[in-house]
């Protein structure tokens, strides 16, 4: 039976994480995505005593990145707390060009380098690594990852302990979408699905995703799609809106079920 | 030697067609690409004769699209203008997903079939058909068809009298983008080659492109990529965007040449 996630971030403006996690527990909710800001903010020994009160699951934890010089060196002990919090896995996020500089070919060379290295860390910890292709958009800025394909071939580079997460707003776009996804699940490298919309018109290219149903993103389509790869583990939804932040985050939690029964149907645990 | 060629829609909100052609020829330019609706503006007689007066040369006429069936109905007339102006080819623009529609699959095989039918038309008449891939973010609103593979593919399927279109902004962030160019230079279909620049943030997904030179696009390395495929026409300078459209159309002619010369070397004929 699928179950549904929510990630942290849906709600972030308005519920810390311990409100986060009793909002979903009150729902019947067993598994959660969490950010180490997110942590921090409340204090581990908080998040982790919520968490078991809650019985929660962590799937994801958000996040190692961007990938400066400084942030690298603490990148082991995010890793050591994403352990500390049971975490099936935790996001990269490479950050994109270096201020002032153009050679697009090169940064993608150094981010993947800098993986190779952090792979062996992670592994040695006992936690995986999941790549978060994100959309073409936000490639230069926010990423120099951004497409499947590139991240499935670095993934089939690196061997085992890494893998990548499909978001429906960075990739449904894509024509190899069906492929990629296929070749991610053969090789046992779908660790996350995460869902949300495409709006039009789309008025920001960092906070504007949509609620699942809104947009015009496929989701039925692509869920079956992950299905048929052999995916197995729970539909995440992350929303990162403008609007939906300022909403009230029971509502919001309510309004996303609802959506989710509706869009992939009955037989989903939540 | 290299030349540039200026894009109408550049300097659109200030200069109608007669201005426009007056502004190039005054910087000794030859060549532009044109629009339907501008022409109609100024009046199909009164645009041939600034053409002629000035001696301009038209190389892109936009366009034929969005595929709307009453838009089909107009195609012919349209291709049959773009002959009477001589443009050396005319751009297709597919639009995006039918309001209410989420099957991007389907809307894809239907744009194919419609894009296979404009070029029986298209051959007849003696004029050329342009694919230009849109940035994935346009995927569904503006266009179907988000990448240089996408538009190579359906190219080969074809056969003669269609090509693609290379606009940086659009295609930048593609791991694919040199086997890609290399692809098309090598079957004859490098038809044209658009600068611009993605800045930093981007605030509008339409209309918020960058002068050359202000963004994070490597436009060197990626004007060597179409050099190296075999591409020897101009390069056309094509920017949408509010900040320069209200800017004074002769400054905003002056500064992309300056950009021009900077970027791509001094064996430019402008």
């Amino acid at each position: 039976m699928t179950s549904i996630a929510f990630n942290h971030a849906t709600v972030r403006d308005q519920a810390d994480m311990v409100t986060f996690l009793r909002l979903c527990a009150e729902r019947g909710l067993n598994t959660v995505s969490i950010w180490g800001d997110e942590i921090a903010k409340v204090g581990e020994e908080n998040a982790l005593r919520a968490l078991c009160d809650h019985r929660m699951n962590v799937l994801g934890y958000n996040r190692i990145g961007p990938f400066v010089p400084e942030y690298l060196d603490r990148a082991e002990a995010e890793l050591q707390r994403a352990a500390r919090f049971g975490a099936d896995h935790v996001s990269l996020f490479t950050g994109g060009l270096t201020k002032g500089h153009r050679d697009l070919y090169s940064a993608r060379r150094r981010a993947e380098d800098m993986i190779a290295g952090l792979l062996n860390v992670a592994r040695r910890i006992g936690v995986k690594l999941a790549i978060e292709p994100l959309h073409p958009m936000l490639v230069g800025d926010r990423t120099v990852i951004g497409s499947l394909t590139h991240a499935n071939d670095l993934c089939e580079a690196l061997g085992s302990g890494i893998g990548v997460i499909v978001d429906v707003y960075h990739v449904w776009w894509d024509e190899r979408l069906e492929t990629e996804i296929l070749r991610a699940g053969q090789a046992g490298r779908l660790f996350g699905f995460h869902v949300n919309d495409w709006l039009v018109p789309t008025r920001h290219v960092l906070t504007d995703r949509g609620m699942m149903g809104d947009g015009i993103i496929d989701l039925a389509a692509i869920e079956r799609m992950m299905r048929r790869a052999g995916f197995e583990g729970p539909i995440e939804v992350e929303i990162f809106s403008a609007d939906w932040w300022a909403r009230d985050p029971a509502d919001v939690l309510d309004v996303a079920l609802a959506r989710c029964q509706h869009l992939f149907g009955r037989d989903i645990a939540i």
